[in-house]
């Protein structure tokens, strides 16, 4: 049977080279990396190795990473870390309003703790606007928190733009990059960021993997509070299999990612281009070139995106709607309300996320499938067919 | 080369039929548990398996189970999770001295925020006494969080009697079980406590793996936001394989855990026996008989723990000094100052875990070998071999 999967930004396989890194570290190598005998010292050293490989991929220095449980974990750790650790100075955030559910309800949490959280609008593109920026900072804001690349509609933002209005004013910095790292080129130096929280998901490595960027001048209160592990930054046992594989992924991440770029760019331009050709009424959500590689985004007019992806697996084909950890609570996407999407049209949200492993005829063969699907969806509704559009069609066909 | 492993509270192999259990799960089924399609909610439906079988082990339902990146995490989860969820009904929270540092910690970190803390003492033999609980609790009071058996001492507290006091004043009740689920029978029901924390490493599961039970009355803050994972208690994509790896270690413990007792035992009688025999001046630590199977813990006069590790791993015996964690801070033990070892004393700190896979013969090679490492260090030692003893006979051979 055929099987299609373009929806890497959810999950993606483990690479079998990451798997055989693992493996020993089961079993052979189990040492507790706190024990101070060799089976402990080897292991310690083994996991410093795969730090110095996670901080290469993002232009860091070795000692400026902390190993986390996943990018949710990395975004948590940076946000309240930065906040409890500065509340003497200030009690005032921004974050951007198409954040990742990790950061706004993290920042939620810290309003019920009596800070000030400002949710920063964007563009009909989901671009930050640097002068919004500037505007909401106030003396006692300590943390900027917006990410590198949006997972829903792909739009990435002019960070080193916004770190450097943040860096003039002493403001601490945080990128949730999760969604860049592993498919573009980072470095925390160009971008100019004090926290850079990143996926083990998106490199190729096993869930469960995931690290923190920090610029050493940056004081973190803990998230897990525990032991000296991690500089006394993250307590509890190493993930020490995990550790390992997010460093063998990083590593082949770094020597393959330069390579795989055009491929992938070209796959998305084939996808994009295809489906506005086939389909009517389709909106390309985010912004039409600064978006990530292999990230094609549409609403589709009419249809409801949850049975859109029912119908496409019955054909192999594997793909997304709204954000990954929302598609489950039913509700409209935040991101795509925050981007002026109507209600309406936001129901309609497929979210493609292709890497290196796709090739032209799977797009070739989603190009076949998808227009009719949603032929098959749109002769069920209701809304389709009627004479007023939903939505105004110029702005659906940028 | 002999190796004999008697550090099993620091970390064991991750079994075979674990290993085994989890290896599909990186690479053939990959999908994000989130995901409607059916590679998500074939995944999803694996983990709700393995909740079942990780709430069998103790005694509790499926829904009451959160899995977490370690016991340290549910530790933290569940302290700071109460504490920022009932703030408005009291800031009071009480644990025992000899809590480990996810727990001492999280109640410091908390601190910070304006809640006290009572620290509460325990006996000669790390028994917390039931009494000065009662004593200890106010009308503020929220939480009390009573480990369930010592790391480093071995003693198991008088849980259900503990927190019976708790429950008939409407107190929260945590225990950290990190020590126990995985060497003895572990029911919550008995335990009659509101949360408790397991970690994988004491199943035979991998490192990076917990869970918190939680009573279905007790309201959490999570401690990692983010999505709906875990029913909106911890965000970030779930650790399949980790998962996996739990619910497989915790259906065979279930099964084997029973059968292994007596023999776990029969082994820490004999060496606890035989060293007391074959070396002078060594003091048992923690209950002589309300303590973990496989658990001997000793300080020995006039030599120094760590350095008696690295000469027993010259002869391939791995054990620990003092608690994993803190062994690298090269600061003498909290836990043995609680019980009243002078910090002389508390220097020479031994710890041998054991479990069902230690054998006769390896007992009786560290009997060989230890009394001959503790006479050579001995042999260095400024203090060793003064008329005066630094601490008293009597108190030391109970």
């Amino acid at each position: 049977m055929v099987k299609i999967y373009a929806d890497h930004a959810s999950a993606s396989p483990v690479r079998k080279e990451v798997i055989g890194a693992m493996i020993p570290y089961f079993g052979e190598y189990f040492g507790n990396p706190s024990n101070v005998y060799d089976m402990g010292s080897e292991i310690k050293q083994a996991i410093e190795d795969q730090r110095a490989k996670v901080a290469s991929l993002i232009g860091a220095n070795p000692e400026e990473i902390i190993f986390t449980s996943s990018g949710a974990e990395a975004n948590n750790l940076a946000i309240k870390g930065v906040a409890f650790a500065k509340q003497k100075k200030g009690k005032h955030i921004i974050v951007s309003s198409i954040e990742h559910h990790s950061v706004l309800n993290s920042a939620r949490f810290l309003e019920r703790l009596d800070y000030e959280v400002t949710f920063l609008p964007v563009d009909k593109n989901g671009l930050v606007e640097p002068d919004r920026l500037s505007n909401a900072i106030r003396p006692e804001t300590i943390l900027v928190s917006i990410m590198h690349a949006n997972n829903e509609i792909g739009t990435i933002e002019p960070l080193s733009e916004l770190s450097g209005i943040c860096k003039d004013k002493g403001i601490i910095f945080h990128t949730d990059a999760v969604a860049s790292v592993g498919n573009i080129s980072v470095d925390v130096n160009k971008l100019n960021v004090d926290l850079l929280s990143l996926s083990g998901i998106s490199l190729g490595a096993p869930k469960g993997t995931g690290a923190l960027y920090f610029n050493k001048k940056v004081r973190l209160m803990p998230l897990i509070h525990g032991g000296i592990q991690e500089n006394g930054r993250r307590g509890g046992t190493e993930n020490v299999p995990g550790i390992i594989g997010l460093g063998k992924a990083a590593e082949l991440t770094q020597q393959d990612l330069p390579g795989e770029t055009d491929h992938v760019c070209k796959l998305r331009a084939l996808l994009v281009t295809g489906i506005r050709e086939r389909v009517e009424e389709v909106k390309l959500t985010g912004h039409p070139e600064i978006r990530l590689p292999g990230h094609a985004s549409f609403c589709i007019k009419g249809i409801e995106g949850e049975a859109l992806i029912f119908m496409l697996a019955q054909t192999g084909i594997y793909a997304n709607t709204g954000s990954a950890c929302a598609s489950k609570a039913l509700k409209t996407s935040p991101v795509l309300g925050a981007i002026g999407i109507s209600p309406d049209l936001a129901q309609g949200s497929i979210v493609f996320t292709l890497n290196y492993s796709n090739r032209v005829e799977e797009i070739e063969y989603i190009l076949e499938k998808f227009p009719q699907a949603v032929a098959k969806l749109r002769s069920f509704s209701p809304i389709w067919g009627r004479k007023t559009p939903v939505y105004n069609e110029t702005a659906c066909k940028p």
